[in-house]
């Protein structure tokens, strides 16, 4: 049957695989992109769905616009313009986690066979939310900078047909750089020059840990041309599945239209309990808790990993985010080794990097996640691997 | 630019603008699907919100199992299980509303050109959540016993590429009827010898007034060719969104990967909420409660109905759901009487029937919904719409 062939090579959920594998308490997991659950402000969440259940009219229970209760698209626009980002609530679709915004980007602009550029390697739930779109894929490597836009000229000459971009721009997913100002810049001019959509996707811009924040690609935006993504998974929790788009009108009314199509409306309680959150706390003051614990947590796993593992294993250190990358040398399979090694002796999990490449896997690489465990974890679980690895490379 | 041409024809959400107009408080509306906020378990969801905040690692604040928590996946499965449907938790996929499930269903089963059956009128909703998919329309007439199967199986003779079948069995969204036992099966043995699958949403289901629960069409299913949609938005409160398909394993399968695809997971904490819930209070007794208000309601309007409104109008007398469906005299425009008279004039909207029909719009129909407002305001508002009638047929 037709659903069968079209489905079939819809990628099964590596990432979900990897969760799953975080659940073994014995097991120390650095694979997912968990936030830190003892920072969740479990407190005032608790206070927020109170409030919004006792709203009149039980209103925060029942049905509500497609597009999200309008206070909390202006929260989140007064949000975006504070981050250099101006515009108002006109210009916020609430969605189901900025997922959903893949899900619609791929679904409004790529056909089967047509070319989704990103960089390589990038964030397997983009491969994965693009893929019922069959796209191609051409890929841009990145460095200490984010993509390389030198590199990423060259592709697009390559690829006149390319529609859509998609980047991480801020602690990148899964390298954890951060795109230049300069590139930001070249990135918006190629856009324009080469007629494509770009799709931002900022979900871990608030953490950053050291230096100044650079503008988003949607304040540099000069065509309507960059689909701006949002997430208040990482700032306040994932459970709320709430993140936002903020697009020019024509796009974002497409995105509009996907949404009524899709599954009407995002949580009502959910967008009600965030919306008095932000009314009643300061969401600055949770976040500047949340950059001090993560700073600290990477510190920690970087100087485990200088400790600990051989010195041929090089890993980045990003000024912000959930992530490193690690490079193992060249030969290094870290699928294997997670498989015959880490899990079944060290009893640690992490994510290889094989998975993260669109088209061509460098299997001697890992994504390595330090905000979930605790600095006690963190240090435990990357000794373990490094001798691990020691006894490997001896 | 390719995605303004395939957005084109997404139809502007009627339902949306239609939800807009309930919101003026000056307007009796019966024009939304809306369960009546004032029987919300208010005090037990905030119970079970609560309770699950506090759960212990913050774990229904955190990340989830992208087919749903298992523990919801299992009381699901015994829901269905005890209404004649045997299943578990494994045949469970947890949805963003039963809506997520009318938009996986297209995406699996249709390209564009392909044909869907549907009941001519059916659920606007799905009409929109199809239209992304671009398929052709065949149509079903419906009568007071659900959709004519003779005439279905005339439909697939001159449709043989059709692929899917959509049909709202109890309690009809937006006619109120219901699929006679006989027609349940005709309609199985149709889809088996057509090749076809069928998707069975079942919303109104649990709010039968008067006789017997009819089995489900998926628990009539001999070739696993159903694909059951169900919600707790009419039984619990909408604002959670949160419904569940139940299928054959590998439409499932299927299913669960657009699932990670498209939004990664539903709330997890609406979802614990839920599950709370159900182990800490009696669904069953809530919908009783539901029953015999919405029973009481519906022969409000009726009754009001026969008093007021001129006598060439009729009304179906459904057996539960949230719906009547009136038809006018030959030549009455409910959308132009709306626009100019009900609104304007007897400040009272319903929603026009022309919307619900795939290909052939009946001017002279209407659904209209009686569970939203009270009893009081049934009477205020179909006195007025009656007095509007009765001048415009003078």
């Amino acid at each position: 049957m037709k659903y069968a062939q079209r489905m079939a090579d819809v990628r099964p959920s590596a990432i979900g695989e990897l969760l799953a594998l975080g659940a073994d308490p014995s097991i120390i997991s650095f694979g997912g992109g968990y936030p830190d659950a003892s920072l969740f402000p479990a407190k005032a969440l608790e206070d927020c769905f109170r409030e919004a259940i006792r709203a009149p009219g039980g209103a925060a229970m029942q049905y509500a616009p497609s597009n999200g209760l309008a206070h909390l698209r202006g929260q989140i626009a007064g949000l975006m313009t504070a981050d250099g980002t101006p515009c108002t609530a006109e210009d916020v679709l609430i969605l189901q986690g900025s997922q959903q915004g893949l899900d619609f980007a791929a679904r409004m602009l790529v056909d089967p066979g047509d070319v989704i550029v990103t960089e390589d390697p990038t964030f397997l739930g983009a491969l994965i939310a693009f893929q019922p779109s069959q796209p191609r894929y051409a890929v841009v490597p990145v460095d200490g900078n984010g993509m390389r836009t030198d590199i990423l000229s060259d592709v697009l000459a390559a690829n006149p047909g390319a529609r859509m971009l998609y980047t991480v721009p801020d602690f990148q997913n899964p390298t954890g750089v951060t795109l230049s100002m300069e590139r930001r810049h070249q990135l918006i001019a190629l856009a324009n020059q080469h007629d494509l959509i770009v799709v931002e996707d900022t979900p871990y811009r608030q953490i950053r840990f050291t230096g100044d924040s650079l503008p988003t690609l949607k304040s540099l935006d000069t065509e309507g041309r960059v689909i701006h993504l949002g997430s208040f998974s990482k700032v306040l929790v994932p459970g709320l599945r709430l993140g936002w788009a903020v697009a020019a009108p024509d796009l974002l009314m497409r995105m509009g239209l996907l949404k009524v199509a899709a599954d009407t409306q995002t949580s009502t309680l959910n967008m009600a309990a965030a919306s008095l959150f932000l009314d009643r706390y300061d969401l600055s003051d949770h976040i500047a808790t949340l950059r001090r614990a993560y700073a600290a947590k990477k510190e920690v796993m970087l100087d485990a990993i200088r400790q600990h593992f051989p010195q041929a294993v090089t890993a980045t250190d990003p000024e912000g985010g959930l992530f490193t990358w690690l490079t193992f040398p060249e030969g290094f399979d870290a699928t294997a080794f997670m498989r015959d090694v880490a899990l079944p002796q060290a009893r640690v999990a992490y994510v290889p990097g094989a998975t993260f490449f669109p088209l061509t896997p460098r299997p001697n690489t890992a994504r390595f996640n330090y905000s979930a465990q605790s600095p006690e974890k963190i240090q435990a679980g990357i000794a373990a691997l490094g001798r691990a690895l020691q006894a490997h490379f001896l």
